[in-house]
């Protein structure tokens, strides 16, 4: 049976809990907190995966999803993806959605062998959705979308990033009228994904990450993608506010998830009372976040 | 102690051999010898580990390196990786250079953690040299370079693809000059790599993976990078010839390995022989190329 899309599920979470914020579970081994470094006693496969399931049990309430990143635990090789495993499996078990961050890109039967890893039903690295990298083209992403709408699975293509280097060549302007190459980026998101818009929320089976420290390219890319589901990074500690995400959203509030990884997992107090620093930094972001989207 | 610069390895292994040839091990578990599935008996892990091992041994003379594609191995999850550790193993215990073509791109300490996981010296993962895509641009390198600087390891950015999708953002052209996006990621390559060239060889410490499907991009890439070492994809089963792919030589013929994945590991007449057939194959491709090489 043919799971709902993902994106339908994400904006079904997103009402239920009245939440836009995805939490990014990023751990830095050297700092986890004491509470959770003692517990594993030099264990780095312990100490990741409580991390992470700690995060998921505590900020549960206020996330409408989650983002793993996945270079946190290829930096411990076996052990660390092990852990990362079994985050993945926790989060299935409690019904909670996770967008694996691992900006694959690649093409033809590799692209596939990427899509089969991570969306498969029931394989070790399953997660509900992927971020992607555009740069080899359309067939580095076909792959995707094709088992991506098999097994009801999000994606979410670079278009337009938060760091500095974006200006590198997603910025640079294009002698055919003007556009810059991230606008082309979104095209080939727009092309991909509308052959697969939900009849449910007319979303996009494909969506776009779009940084939240360009608010300007921001609101150009909402207007140019009107039914592309948007990841925006870097809400909290990369600097952007709610009022800078807000322009992300669809008219009807709906459409974007906003991450915030270290503000979250890493918040003032921690070294108190680390969870309960944690819940609160959650329902802090829910709160800041949800406002400003009601409001616009 | 640091160790001889990657590329330095790399050339030095080419001069012992007389070969350009990389061999890539890309394992598509349904396309395995029969010979080696029967003796898997079923285990995915098993199965991908002896594929991986044996083509090392039956192609180790006639390779200049390896390229293991990593996607294959991830799409087993953690079985897969294992293998994918296994493999590392034995390429480094027989003192054989391995690619990692993992094709990553992220910033700041995530890039940093992909680099650990990939480049440190003992880790689960270490390979000798990595693939990386500059969608993300100059941030998303640099954590790369200082980590392979520092352990002698290579690297090799996605400069211009081999796949028809290169097209639709790395060939598109800039409103500044003319240039194409992808001559930007060649720019960005040289001013990375610049500051790390071998004194004894000259290379940058910095690599582009430049299609052999397009050689009249190539000639103008060699002609733009003059000291950077090539990984040239598209050899073989991908349809271009040994000629095509000689524009990417330096005028000593140093600085291109050329790789080629199914016409060695599927080759013809595998089915009587599979190990006669892929030692045989390697030995003539690596004969091809030289003939080529030599005469430009």
């Amino acid at each position: 049976m043919a799971l709902d899309p993902f994106f339908d599920r994400l904006e079904a979470a997103r009402q239920a809990r009245r939440t836009t914020l995805c939490v990014g579970i990023d751990p830095r081994l050297e700092q986890l907190p004491p509470v959770i470094r003692a517990a594993a006693a030099g264990d780095t496969e312990r100490a990741l995966t409580r991390f992470g399931c700690e995060v998921l049990e505590l900020t549960a309430a206020h996330a409408a999803c989650f983002k793993v990143q996945i270079a946190f635990f290829e930096a411990h090789g076996l052990a660390g993806l092990r852990a990362y495993v079994a985050i993945l499996a926790e989060a299935r078990r409690r019904r909670l959605l996770v967008i694996a961050d691992v900006k694959r890109g690649d093409i033809g039967t590799t692209a596939e062998a990427y899509a089969a890893g991570h969306l498969s039903p029931g394989g070790d690295l399953e997660a509900d959705a992927l971020t992607l990298n555009p740069w080899m083209g359309r067939d580095a992403l076909e792959p995707f979308v094709k088992r991506a709408v098999a097994h009801g699975k999000g994606l979410y293509v670079l278009v337009r990033t938060s760091n500095p280097g974006a200006a590198d060549l997603q910025d640079l302007q294009l002698a055919d009228g003007g556009a810059r190459v991230f606008e082309r980026a979104a095209d080939l998101v727009q092309a991909l994904g509308a052959a697969h818009a939900s009849p449910l929320t007319g979303l996009s089976a494909v969506g776009a990450v779009v940084g939240a420290t360009g608010p300007k390219a921001s609101a150009e890319l909402r207007a140019r993608l009107p039914s592309t589901p948007f990841l925006v990074p870097g809400y909290g500690a990369q600097g952007a506010t709610s009022r800078d995400v807000a322009v992300c959203y669809r008219a009807d509030g709906s459409g974007a998830v906003v991450n915030a990884s270290r503000s979250i997992v890493h918040p003032p107090g921690a070294e108190n009372d680390w969870r309960a620093a944690v819940a609160r930094a959650a329902a802090a972001a829910r709160e800041d976040l949800d406002v400003v989207r009601a409001g616009a």
